[in-house]
């Protein structure tokens, strides 16, 4: 799946990833009322309002971006409902051509992970096989070391989906774990290591590896020296927008091909709307497309040229 | 909602809580086999299997222990379907008087932590506030640091509820991380420090705080000198029974005053069937119970006698 990802980023010759996390306050409140209206129970309205927001950011970008993020808290701040309204955007997502990442950061002792790895499909009950979520890749937590891996990457080696492997996170705090010293490294470069050696047995046509990982755009240096150390090593790079990320601070994140990133907006594109008067609210779709297309752009000058 | 804890962990004299993390291999072939033929749906069919076997489950153990706790994991492997059955289970759970653990890890930046707090209730949407899954508490991931804990802690004034923070897991690999060496400390004292410093504003009419930590029945020596480490803090201790944590390992976990720990078994209790050809396999219920009997008095002897 890294490698159709790779092939999507270089067809549309753009490597970056809008995040689809809608919230209460992002989608546009005449949507979120009328769907309040409609349905008895407010969760399903949420959910409801979500997917159809959704679907229409979709529309409207999926001609310009390779892939879409879902961050599943979003959804699964409101229940079942939220997370149908998840499931529903993933299968339409990818019926628009869009690769799907699931940004669940889920993490636990070995037998625990197997069963989150039924995000990766392969779900079997009696003789059927089934792939419940539906993600083609997914976000893990790396707190439980090896055992708490290897269950997503045997996953990956049948299903042939990929995971991202948190290493260097966006947010301020994320230092205070990640970065103590431990003798001469950190403790994410320690993870950096792992994750190099937890995908050496699941590389792709591209030459990189099923097992990817997460290094925030607002870590400039940690980025460009992590990408020495993890070679064959895809980077999700969340952070540009609104978490203060930009082209140039991610540039040197990319192999000297230009390959192995993709860039993640959330808030600055869906929310897009939002920040300029030229559009009304029910033109949230056609100012993400913008914003997408001036994400496109910043991150093609930066990289391509 | 650790006070509550406690109070139940001393009226029942049982310092222990089950698991209820159901498999398609732990519950009973028939059960599964029949649900799957009502149920078009294979994934149905799993979640009407879990929601009865959890009933049972309760049933036969709800006089005896104060608190279940759930594994989301293995109910998230089904989907919608499975989760329904989560949800189920720990709405009949409460009904019973158990207190409810959901073991979901979950862990990420600020904003999304707030999202997933969502867990802890307090779900605002027009004028109605609601609490789409219902747990009592929670366990969550430190990876991401204090802007990642943070938005839990809120939330827990709020609704009065808690969070296990994950310091020292109970698998092999969780060392790999966990255990590396920051000058004088392991990584996971650090956590452990901070843990401390998360819940100092949050402590409860027992004298524990509402931040509590995950403390592996495996690591006796790790556990005991953690215990003096994180004063007022409870622990929830995974790993007794299947994966070789026992009564006399866990002992030192504990308060001078004999408080300040629940011990977690789950195949060890659900599966117990399994493992003694004394019970057919529709006395599951009647082996869980024996199992958590045994369990709550090996813990009396080693810890209250």
């Amino acid at each position: 799946m890294i490698d159709i990802l790779i092939r999507e980023i270089e067809a549309k010759m753009n490597p970056s990833v809008v995040g689809l996390d809608p919230t209460l306050e992002l989608i546009p409140k005449s949507l979120l009322e009328e769907n309040l209206q409609i349905y008895q129970d407010p969760l399903e309205g949420v959910g409801e309002s979500f997917w159809k927001f959704n679907c229409e950011i979709i529309d409207a970008i999926h001609s310009v971006v390779p892939a879409v993020k879902l961050q599943i808290a979003m959804y699964e701040k409101f229940g079942i409902e939220g997370l149908k309204a998840y499931i529903k955007t993933i299968k339409y997502a990818k019926e628009k051509g869009l690769v799907c990442i699931g940004d669940i950061k889920r993490g636990d002792i070995s037998s625990t992970a197997a069963a989150y790895a039924g995000h990766l499909g392969d779900v079997n009950v009696g003789d059927h096989i089934i792939d419940p979520w539906n993600e083609d890749c997914i976000t893990v937590n790396p707190y439980f070391g090896t055992d708490g891996i290897m269950p997503f990457v045997e996953k990956c080696k049948v299903t042939k989906k990929g995971i991202f492997v948190l290493v260097k996170t966006s947010n301020p705090s994320g230092k205070e774990i990640q970065d103590l010293q431990v003798g001469d490294n950190k403790v994410y470069e320690i993870v950096a290591d792992y994750v190099c050696q937890w995908g050496g047995e699941v590389v792709g046509e591209s030459g990189y590896s099923r097992v990817a990982a997460v290094v925030g755009a607002t870590h400039k240096e940690e980025g460009e020296s992590l990408r020495k150390r993890m070679p064959g090593v895809f980077f999700l790079v969340p952070g540009y927008g609104a978490q203060g990320g930009t082209a140039e601070f991610v540039k040197g994140f990319f192999d000297g091909d230009k390959r192995g990133v993709i860039v993640n907006s959330s808030r600055g594109v869906i929310g897009a709307y939002k920040e300029n008067h030229r559009f009304r609210w029910d033109q949230f779709g056609e100012a993400a497309l913008e914003a997408a297309v001036a994400m496109r752009n910043d991150l093609r000058e930066a990289i391509y040229e």
